[in-house]
């Protein structure tokens, strides 16, 4: 919803607003029109001239400004853009949108983009990973105070708290894989989802070419009304939220004032307070922290929105074109940030080791 | 986070947007430092035309690009602005900002954005119940089914719906007012909050003056880790969105086509399908449930927002900036399309009396 | 849902496992059904001596067993409890629940229950905020270290912390007093709320009676479907336990081992470890937090519950049976262990100028 | 928290509330207490003479108001029960709850009650989709008419909408699955989870001999701090639950007065109205929305409960006692209901039909 140009990098990366900046959607619907034809044109339903001459079509032929207006008009956005593609393609305007629904057109779409999305976090993850990797061996016998319930326990090796991350963000990727085979889906369905006018199996046909094409998955009979797969996805980007948000929480609490053993490198000016000229602000672990808590908890808003009406309601489905975007937003700047927090990172072994010899001293002839 | 051009006005009203426009929100900071100095003056702390020369300044003088740039590296938008701002004002560069942190221009701000924003709410609300009641009057004795559990209960007077709404929304109109009154506070305390530095009173005056200049309540000491006044005013706003969505989904229920006893006035076009040329889909009633939903759900994650650690902490503070815009932009949708609601329905009496009179029909003999 | 006796002063008071019990709502219902049947009788709608047979009824006269049976065949539990209760008064069978419906008296029952309950609250929160005062007067002129995003930044008096606290607390208790003045309704209104089949005004003027002496406020035309002013009343609770979880989780901060500058008083074995005899686990301060927030997610959950369909619908009613006394009895349980950290908390000052004089040396120089 | 007697069948099944109750707790805390020490026998760490006197130690020997009295002392129950079980024990004593600390046991024995709460919502799951089945069976071509966005869309074939239902089921029984992988682990690491104090691998052997012997998982290093598998099955029951009361609503729907196509069968007294003698109350579907809307909501209260600070915190640890019984019971409740909405489903083939012919009326000349 806010889009200030002030914070814009703060709680998304570029990367993630280009999968879902408003060309890219257009796009991404266009293309799925354009898939489509082509496998009804194969499959002789229409022309093969109509498939070619809505491929010749490109976003930059389209009136956005008059595709806001129907939008506005309508309700929905692809009416508005069947009629620019009908009056491009001149004679095969009817061939256009054949037998689909809006919803149809909307879904696939998302799924697409969903799909990109959900490949740039997995990037993003690798390079975390490897990152923290690094840390991981250069740490190597180092010891620091473990803490349990704010408590100094006992001492533990430094990397296993690391590797307790590393295998933490594996378990994330691996959870997002699993939903993401559940919940990227193509929908061709048409205006109730079943497939209605399409005879001798080529609706089936069409519907596993297109899905084949985009490289995404099929469910029958559908899933316009049956949301759950994709909240798989939106949910899974949660639980890496909530993984990004304890990282980052525990990096600034080991670099606060109190504990003094991690921080993030800084540069003049980073972190600079406006009344107190020798606070280090770590800034990196706090976005971290707010923007992770954040995608969180937009991701537990999609269950609410899957309670569909009938064979569709738009009241519930509308909810959707604001969570699942804004979710995968936050996480992406959740995830920048976590990565920002482990290129800067310098760990303090004296400082850690200070804290060891203090523990022993206080507890020698305790602890047994 | 989301703002496409194509959907902007479907899920807040450009009167909102603009209270919290990036141009809004800079010209809220800077307004903030005018009067602080103002009233700085006053006590003598700082020379009169110390305050008259940072009055000149406008939002238009100052580099937003810069801004930018300082915000990405300091982690707050205020160190940078008051560099500008010293530059604009030459020699008393330094009696700008002067005694004050970054959180008490950004907190005494947001409580003058969130103050015109409720006042946009309360008028949108109060143009509302005006359209509810001339409903109210036009029905005046007309009887329908009313329906308990799904079940055609007993007949009610089709008036009587709609002013349990409108009293709902005059109960949530108090409650915004009541809100404001603990969460509409300036924030003067400087670095720690709690006016170090001041001398012999001069800090809870500035603190009083600048209340009463900007329309604002004082809390003592003060609320830089106390959010709840803050929280209250969003949570408020969830109230609000609670019974818009309520309205809208049951104006939308009443308009399905199984009950068909209301409906939203058609233009061509409106509402169309892109499959179904029969179809008259009801826009406002479905975008009202929906947008009311997000925001009662934006609301609803201020809570966990307010457990800062300490005299303040990032890590809660950064969620703000996010959620309490995002719940205004969304409320400011739902009410315009409640309002939406009201100006097009179209009650059929007839269809109502039909119902009441297969009602009475089917339990003759059996309600008594 | 969960009742382990193991644990059962851990998540509430005893006093309000009494508010909510069982046996108190079967008392309620009773209450109001009597209420109801006294004001009728003034009304002259029913004979005096019905009232009074009604009255002489006591719980203690109901079979629970047969309640359970009825209510897991109706859904509900009035129908069943009528039927006994018009047993046990003859002739005046037919005057008990006189043109009363279920959800009248679950509801004027519900609001009597949470009347008593916010009454304790209130107790509770009184004798917190004096709890509270005695420290800031022991306090005096005490300094501690202040900290804001985790870095030591200046020094602050630590009654000012305090200080905020209770003025915080303070807030909460106007913000539930007023919340239980919109939200604590009688409901009498019969099968769809309207007072139908009531005549000449009576049905006003025993709602008003039945109001009046519960001690309870009247809403016209009803709210049988606007549960918006108790919404209020839970989510007044929910911001109430946000309060109480910073408490909390700020104490628990300043009694860790690595800030030590508080702590809970320990009597032997208090907080022991399983495993490692020199730990002092802090145990009032991580109940406190992990119960109040569990208290405020709980309340977050009552907004949902609002969006009836028509005149009434169970499938959002029956979820308040659940969310609203659980938040009561999660908020008496964190309030009991916010109470217990006060009774028990030890400053150690010297703990705390240690860590001032240490900020002193290190900034020598660098804060001018 | 709420356990009322009269509501107990309303919100979780009988099975379930047996998976979770204090004395199934216990015992599973007892088995863990018991396989640890088995395992150590076998590695020589402690005498096969320990671990057998042990083992010989029933649910039936402790003393529960003991264990209470120590929790409450203590604020976790295991240093009661550990002290209980070595005096059972006799010279043993000092081999029980050897290297172990409360979370190893408290996180292992969750495991397993997790593991078998979700065998029973499996077969649940089950029984419902042969239930569906046998319902799609009997349909065959049985047309009824579409509805989108609550307008009347095109007729479609009435077991499709219960094949989407199956299939859905199916997916949410296929998450839980993998949820159960990743989230299902033993836990035996000591007191700060790094299997400290174990020596040449015996660790590791011990750990993965337990988690072999409880058919649970191992997770390297360990999850004492790392939540998010568990969260991960938590998710899922909630997924499942969404699912749950989408079913219900639309069933709720499709009875209601204005649709009437489908219906629970009705004994006398089902869903009777305390005021409306002619109202067959459709109460599965009320209770299944109901119960399933609080189990998702419930379900998502377990992200936040994830961010652990360090190698272990209470104040979050705390949140999951309470969430995740819960959400099993809740879980079970909503697919109780849902067995029972299908186990009496009357589908009316006559109702709908009309529907569809009125449509096809209606409509005659405008879907061409």
């Amino acid at each position: 919803m806010l889009e200030h140009s002030l914070y814009s990098d703060c709680f998304s990366s570029a990367d993630m607003r280009s999968v879902w900046s408003e060309h890219a959607t257009i796009s991404a619907w266009l293309k799925v029109e354009q898939t489509l034809a082509r496998h009804q044109a194969l499959e002789n339903l229409i022309p093969q001239e109509a498939a070619d001459a809505l491929d010749a079509v490109s976003v930059c032929n389209l009136d956005t400004e008059r595709l806001h207006e129907d939008m506005m008009l309508v309700g929905r956005p692809i009416v508005g853009l069947v009629e620019q593609l009908r009056r491009q393609v001149g004679e095969h305007a009817t061939k256009v949108h054949y037998r689909a629904t809006t919803q149809d057109i909307m879904d696939t779409a998302l799924a697409l983009q969903m799909k990109i999305g959900l490949e740039h976090i997995q990037t993003g993850l690798q390079r975390l990973t490897t990152a923290i990797e690094q840390h991981i061996d250069q740490l190597g016998d180092t010891v620091m105070i473990g803490r349990t319930n704010g408590q100094h326990a006992l001492p533990i090796r430094a990397e296993t708290k690391l590797t307790v991350w590393k295998v933490e963000l594996q378990r994330r990727a691996q959870a997002l894989e699993e939903a993401g085979v559940r919940g990227l889906n193509v929908q061709i369905g048409g205006p109730v989802g079943d497939l209605r006018g399409y005879e001798n199996g080529t609706g089936h046909r069409i519907k596993e070419g297109v899905a084949a094409t985009l490289g995404l998955n099929v469910v029958e009979p559908h899933w316009q009304n049956a949301r759950d797969g994709l909240a798989d996805v939106v949910t899974a980007l949660g639980g890496l939220c909530a993984t990004l948000c304890k990282i980052s929480h525990n990096v600034n609490l080991l670099s606060s004032s109190d504990i003094s053993e991690w921080s993030e490198v800084h540069e003049a000016g980073k972190g600079a307070s406006s009344a107190m000229a020798h606070k280090q602000n770590q800034r990196a672990s706090e976005f971290g922290e707010a923007v992770a808590r954040l995608g969180r908890q937009r991701a537990e808003q999609i269950g609410e929105f899957t309670t569909h009406q009938h064979e569709r309601s738009g009241g519930m489905w509308i909810g959707e074109w604001i969570v699942i975007p804004e979710t995968f937003l936050l996480t992406s700047g959740a995830l920048s940030w976590v990565e920002t927090i482990f290129a800067n990172l310098v760990v303090d072994s004296e400082s850690m080791a200070r804290k060891v010899a203090d523990f022993e001293d206080s507890t020698a002839g305790k602890t047994h």
